[in-house]
C-alpha cells in the first residue's frame, strides 16, 4: 500500500479518505423481534408479496428512490480515459450531490469495460436493483448509443448527464438571458463549440425550444451536410441546424451571432468575440479555463456564464440532476421524455424569475428551491406524458 | 400502483416501507469551497492521482470498505425461485446486517438474469464499484461454479454467504459442543441431511477441520460413489466422505452417528433420533420448521441447536459474515481462503469460551464481540496466507 500522508497534506485528499458516502440502516435490529422483522423469517413475507405483484417493490424496497450512478471512466471530467477506478471519486461526489440536493440515494457503479454491448448488458442485468440510471463520464460517441438502447431495454429512466443535464441548465439560462434582453428564443443565433456529449444534447434541446438557428462547430470546424467523414450522429446534426449553411472554421459562424456556447475547451480569441452581435451571450463553460476568458467576455457580451463557482452564473450540473431524478422518481417515470428536459430548464429558469439580471441567469446550486421545482416540473411532465407508473 | 394501506397492517410490512437503508454522505458541501472540494474541479486531482496509482483507490474512496451482495432471486430463503425483485428485500436486509454487526457498508444488487456465465460477466464487470462480493440466495449447483469462476478472476474476496456462512458457524457450534463433552472434531461421526449450497460448503469445513468421518444424504439418500447421476460436486462430495461405505437412505447413517446436521428441511422422524449415539448433537437448521423438533430431539441428544431465534443456540449467519468480511476488508484481502473460514469459526467459538453450556454453545447475534473478534481473526490469517494487500 502506498503512504498516504504526503497527499493528505492536501486537504482535497483529506477529505476523500474512506470515500464520501456510506450506506446507513433506516431500520433496526435491536434485538431478536427487530431481527425477525428486518430480516428471517418476516422479510419473507415481504419477498413473497413482492414475487406475487412487482410493484410492490416500489413501495417495499428502496428501490423507487435509488439510482445507479454508472460510469466506464472513459472520459472522466477533463481527464479523458482514466479507468473505472480513477472514476471513482467522481461517481462518489455524484452520489453524495444526489443526496444532499436531491434527498434520492445514489450508488456509485463503475465497470471494468469500455465495450457497448457489454456496458448495455451489464446495466441491463443490474437494472432490477435500481429505480433510476445516471450514465456519467462515457465517451462520445459510444454514450448516444449506449444511453438510447439501455433506454430501449429498461422501463425506467436512463439519463446521461454529461448530455442533459448540461443541457437542460444552459437552456435555463438562455431562457432568462433571452427574457433580460427583450428576445424570444426564437430571434437568436447560436454557435455551439463542441459536438460531444454536451454539444449534442445542448443541440438538441434548443432545437426542441425553438431557438432561431444554431451552428454547431468541433475541431474540424463547422458541422454541414456537405462534410465529409460525419459520425451518424453528427450527419443528424448537420441536417437540423445551420439553415444558414456556413461552412468553414468557427469563426465564420460567430460573426454577429447572439450566442456562443463553449464545451468544447477551444479557445476563441478576443478579435472573433468582438464580431458577434449587439447584446450577446457567452456561455464558456470548460473547466477550469473557460474557452473564452470572463474578462474578455464582458467587453463584448451582455451575460457571461460560465462553468465555474468564482464568477456569476455558474451553469452546474448539480442544478438538474437532482431534482429530474427525484421528481422521475416520484411519479415511478418509464423514462424522461423530451417534455420533462424541457419542464426542468423552465422551472430552473423560473426560481430566478423577475430577479433576472446579467450575473444572475441561473441560480446558486445552494438555492433551496431549486431541486424541488424542477422535482415538481419535472413529475408534473412525467404525468402529462404518460411515463408515470403512480400518482 | 397496487393500494399497500392493507399490507401496512402487518407491522412487518409498515418496517419495509421505503425501504431499509439509504445512501448517506460523510462529507459536506455546504458552500462553494465544499463543493469544489468533493466535487468538480478538486475531485480531478484525486482521480489523477488513482489513475496512476490504483492502489490509492483503497484510501481515497469507499471501495475498501463497500460490498456487493449479489442474486439472481434462484434460492431465496425457503421460497425457491422467486426473481431478483422478490429477492431484493432480502439483499436489503443483508446490508442492513453488514452494516449494524460489522461497520461494513453493502449494496444490494439483483440480477435480471439467472444464466451462470453472465452472472459471471456482470459482476466481474461492476466489480472495480466494490472491495468484496457477497453473493447470496444463488440456487445449486450452479452457485458453487459461479464463485469459483469468479474468484478466479477478481482479486477481492468472492463468498457464497449460504455455503460459507452457514458452514462457519456449524462449526463453531460443533467445536464448543464437541468441548462440552469431552470429544475432539476427529472423534465424531457426522450426518448431514442436504447436499445444496449449505450441506455441501458444510461438509467441505468439516472436513477441512478434521472431522472424524461424515455422511451426507440428498432426497435421493446417502451420497456414495456408487451412485449414478451424482453431480460433479457430490461425485467429490462422495470421494472424500462416508468411509464407512454406508449406503441406502439417511436412516441408515444415522445409527450411532454422533451429530446431525440439517440444512435440508426433510424431516427426520424421533424413532430415527432415537437411534443415535449418547451424547448426541442435533443441528436442525431448516427454518422456520427444522427436521427434529427441537423438543423431540432434547430427548435423545446432549447439545440442540437449530436455525431460530426463539431457541437456544442459534445458528445465524449473521455471527459470521460482518466479522468476516469487516477481517478481509481491513487488510485488502485478495481472497477469503480455506484457514481464514476455521479462523473465523474458531475466533466465533472462543466468544464463548468457558461459558460453553449444552444451550450455549454459540453466542448471541447481539453479543458485541463478535464482529471484532471474528475480523481480527480473520485478518490475521490472511496476512498469514499472503493474501492482504495491506497491513
Amino acid at each position: 500500500m502506498t503512504s498516504s500522508e504526503p497527499l493528505d497534506v492536501d486537504p482535497v485528499f483529506a477529505l476523500h479518505r474512506r470515500g464520501k458516502i456510506e450506506v446507513s440502516p433506516t431500520a433496526r435490529v435491536r434485538d431478536d423481534v427487530g431481527l425477525a422483522m428486518a430480516y428471517t423469517p418476516g422479510v419473507a413475507r415481504v419477498s413473497q408479496a413482492i414475487a406475487a405483484d412487482p410493484l410492490l417493490a416500489e413501495l417495499y424496497t428502496w428501490r423507487a428512490n435509488v439510482v445507479a450512478v454508472v460510469s466506464d471512466g472513459t472520459a472522466v471530467l477533463g481527464l479523458g480515459d482514466i479507468g473505472p477506478l480513477g472514476a471513482l471519486p467522481v461517481m462518489e461526489g455524484k452520489a453524495l450531490l444526489f443526496k444532499e440536493f436531491g434527498g434520492v440515494d445514489a450508488v456509485p457503479i463503475v465497470l471494468d469495460t469500455t465495450d457497448a454491448d457489454e456496458i448495455v448488458d451489464t446495466v441491463a442485468r443490474l437494472a432490477p436493483s435500481f429505480g433510476g440510471i445516471n450514465l456519467e463520464d462515457i465517451s462520445a460517441p459510444r454514450c448516444f448509443d449506449i444511453e438510447a438502447r439501455l433506454q430501449e431495454r429498461l422501463d425506467i429512466p436512463v439519463f446521461h448527464d454529461d448530455q442533459h443535464g448540461t443541457a437542460i441548465v444552459v437552456l435555463a439560462a438562455l431562457r432568462n438571458a433571452a427574457r433580460l434582453t427583450g428576445r424570444g428564443l426564437g430571434d437568436l443565433r447560436v454557435v455551439v463549440s463542441g459536438a460531444g456529449a454536451a454539444g449534442i444534447a445542448v443541440t438538441a434541446i434548443l432545437l426542441e425550444a425553438g431557438i432561431g438557428d444554431i451552428a454547431v462547430a468541433d475541431s474540424k470546424g463547422i458541422v454541414h451536410s456537405g462534410r465529409e467523414g460525419l459520425t451518424e450522429v453528427k450527419q443528424r446534426i448537420a441536417e437540423r441546424t445551420n439553415r444558414l449553411g456556413i461552412v468553414g472554421p468557427i469563426e465564420a459562424a460567430m460573426v454577429g451571432a447572439d450566442v456562443f456556447i463553449g464545451v468544447s475547451a477551444g479557445k476563441v480569441e478576443e478579435a472573433v468575440v468582438s464580431t458577434m452581435a449587439e447584446e450577446s451571450f457567452v456561455f464558456a463553460l470548460a473547466n477550469p479555463d473557460p474557452e473564452v476568458d470572463p474578462e474578455v467576455a464582458h467587453r463584448y457580451a451582455r451575460v457571461v456564464a460560465t462553468g465555474r463557482s468564482d464568477y456569476p452564473n455558474q451553469i452546474n450540473n448539480v442544478l438538474a440532476f437532482p431534482g429530474i431524478f427525484k421528481g422521475a422518481l416520484s411519479v415511478g417515470a418509464t423514462r424522461i421524455t423530451a417534455g420533462m428536459k424541457l419542464a426542468a430548464a423552465e422551472a430552473l429558469a423560473a426560481v430566478v424569475g423577475d430577479e433576472v439580471r446579467a450575473d444572475y441567469v441561473v441560480p446558486s446550486v445552494f438555492d433551496p428551491r431549486v431541486a424541488p421545482d424542477v422535482a415538481k416540473a419535472v413529475a408534473k411532465c412525467a404525468r402529462r406524458d404518460g411515463v408515470s407508473r403512480r400518482d
